[in-house]
């Protein structure tokens, strides 16, 4: 099943308190479709760059299956570039730079591949450019899903109610659920969102892990305690590409089984914050990821007989 | 099997944007008590009041079988009185008024019923009279759980470390556990810790949950997602007490054992916060614990077959 994910593909350059990077690979495009090609095939990304960006880097993509007719070289222009420095926390960052170049005209233009696709990823984007890219889909998919951020609300907050009415999974963090509804419990939070469209709401909380309300259902994932969160840039996308991952490659869109995407999300999170950028995704293998995996179970599972 | 609780049993005044009370029964040992006593018989409080502490405040502890024969009254002293202020978002709040009164130079006395008994939880309290407690028992507990908070690590840090150096089971909160080791990592902090005495460190981390750390494993319960959180004051000692309630009840303090014991603890914890004070927790029953208990069996089960 085909699943096609939009969204940047940049360069990134990143201090924490353990360390910076040079100019690296980046964008949430490129976490999410990095994830999501461990678990499905016949991943397609959605994307625009310059004509600095290195054929190395596409070639990472295509060598892990990852169709690339979609993404979009600008020869004459430059990729979209983000630097940002992370407190000691790990929670807040400052951003140092934020230079837009060939993403700030973006025209999404979907080639005949990806006109039919099962799973959609809109990646947190303009939404203008989001909306493009389902009005160019030939079917409805069985499932799109979206992420967003809070700049999106203050500055085009009409155009993002409307992608949001015709998605079936939004996925923000906790700041932006409350910002999105004006409620601070996010069980309030949830509720409102669950009429704006959406039949599936993730709610990510960082460290603290993640919920997913459907109807009057709620699951919870926690975070893998780590030792150390060496740099967080990219966790959310990883979290979206093992969430897609999980559901394009079972073909399974059940609340049982998003419980499980929402594990597989949360596991390869875990390995993303590990180490720089997209460094620890790279060269996973499914035997890491069973045992992360385990980690979770082992992590949360618990046995207390309740007989109805 | 018994069990000795000892602790404050108190007055608060409590303030959240949702209302104000009254003086109202508070303390550690009441909430630990009233919620050990759901699940667990043979319960014992260890504590001090004035003359000023209402009978049907002590009725109201032995109407459901708790024995207050080590409670002390002070006829000519008043109770300790605590106030406080929460702010929006319930995870901070200014205290008002403490005035320790008879608490300033309370000398625990354990009656002969409270010598011998297999489960001991010593509710936040200076270090040197939970000390007092344990060098009366004649008998080494089968376990020792300890509370106690940040003001002790200012104050009166080698007391606190030789009491530490006696338990079982530590519970402390995420800054608690960042202050005694100086180190952010929670992960790290819990290491440092299971290397000062105890075997077993639980971490709260209130809307955020516990962790449980005992040898290399990790065991983590959210707590639930609730519309509101009415009144935090007491989630902290319900936890405990539901945590020791469920483990004396049963008898069995395995590993396996005590994430039940965890699970129990962050169910009775989400009672309290929806109401004042001990107002919830009264008249609980079986039936309202099975539900939530379920509510929690539903939040975090999934079901990803994993085989070695």
């Amino acid at each position: 099943m085909s699943t096609v994910i939009v969204g940047t593909v940049a360069f990134d350059k990143i201090e924490t308190p353990f360390g910076k990077t040079d100019k690296i690979l980046g964008g949430a495009a490129t976490f999410i479709s990095l994830t999501a090609s461990k678990f499905a095939d016949d991943v397609h990304i959605i994307s625009v760059v310059g004509g600095d960006f290195p054929e190395e880097y596409i070639n990472l993509l295509t060598d892990r299956g990852i169709h690339t007719d979609g993404l979009q070289i600008k020869p004459e222009g430059k990729s979209f570039y983000w630097s940002g420095r992370y407190h000691t926390d790990m929670n807040t960052r400052d951003t140092l730079i934020t230079e837009l170049n060939v993403l700030a005209d973006f025209d999404p233009i979907l080639p005949v591949s990806c006109l039919t696709p099962e799973f959609v990823v809109l990646g947190n984007l303009t939404p203008s450019v989001q909306m493009r890219v389902l009005d160019q889909l030939t079917k409805r998919p069985k499932l799109i899903v979206m992420d967003t951020m809070n700049y999106w609300m203050d500055s085009a907050w009409d155009d993002l109610m409307k992608v949001i009415a015709r998605v079936d999974v939004l996925m923000v963090n906790d700041s932006e659920a409350r910002q999105l509804t004006g409620e601070y419990s996010l069980v309030k939070a949830a509720q409102k969102i669950l009429t704006m469209g959406p039949k599936y709401l993730v709610i990510k909380k960082g460290e603290h892990g993640a919920l997913l309300f459907h109807g009057e259902s709620v699951f919870f994932a926690p975070a893998l305690p780590l030792e150390e969160v060496f740099d967080p840039t990219g966790a959310g996308d990883t979290f979206a590409g093992g969430f897609i991952g999980h559901l394009a490659s079972t073909g399974d869109i059940s609340f049982g089984n998003m419980k499980n995407a929402i594990i597989y999300g949360s596991a390869m999170a875990s390995f993303t914050v590990e180490k720089f950028g997209t460094e620890a995704l790279l060269n996973l293998t499914k035997q890491d990821i069973y045992e992360r995996v385990k980690l979770f179970v082992d992590l949360v599972q618990f046995d207390i007989s309740l007989v109805d």
